[in-house]
């Protein structure tokens, strides 16, 4: 079951991360927008390590990603048996800009669930991987 | 149902926002960790406007959000008809140190669902407050 941090939580490895993240549609991007604290739900897919995400042209979040260094994350919990987990990517988001990498990203099968045109996609590399779980017990106080 | 922002998301009003607030036991603090982009789910309850959480005394947490300006998000998403909600709150995060003040928090019945000592309470001050929603409909490409 791996080990725990100082928080009781199970560390997971790597490649359970990946696991996990292959098993949800939707994570959230963590930027700094305005010198303030942001997040925005979206959803991804998997390229190789690389989460790749869909945002319009021009908007806050392919401004606010432009080569910064961002955070992902997804999580899954469950409110019956209070297990869960959480993984944290953190690493430089660029936007893809070869046409031919586009086409390529684009038979990913990524597709947004909110309306309007998104023919943006953002790319984060990851440089931490990070992932933590609930063990299936109930907590004290 | 409310008007669209440029994503073409529908905006929630405050009300609605505190409404699906309630409805989740877990969300997500958004903070600085040594200059980088750091997230982390969350059991939470609201004290009126406020959201309060627990960690432990010495916890990365509890140091990385003293007085500073933190973001709070909750979410939850349907991926059967690729539906959901998301809100965003952005405050001032402060200790609770008085004694009746932590009597009263314990009161509202805050149990980390990880296991370990949690005895600190963390209160979010929301000064903004957002809360987004994806219609129910079909995206396009």
């Amino acid at each position: 079951m791996g080990d725990a941090d100082s928080a009781g939580l199970e560390r997971l490895d790597r490649g359970t991360c990946y696991a996990l993240l292959r098993s949800v549609p939707i994570g959230r991007i963590v930027f700094t927008e305005g010198a303030l604290p942001a997040i925005q739900p979206v959803n991804f897919v998997l390229d190789g390590d690389d989460v790749i995400i869909r945002t319009g042209m021009g908007s806050k979040l392919a401004a606010a990603t432009r080569s910064a260094v961002v955070a992902f994350e997804a999580d899954r919990f469950d409110e019956d048996s209070l297990t869960g987990w959480s993984v944290v990517l953190v690493g430089r988001a660029e936007a893809v800009t070869g046409e031919q990498e586009r086409t390529r990203l684009a038979a990913l099968g990524l597709t947004p669930w909110a309306p309007g045109e998104r023919p943006h996609y953002i790319r984060v590399r990851p440089e931490i991987v990070r992932g933590r779980r609930v063990p299936p017990q109930r907590a004290g106080g």
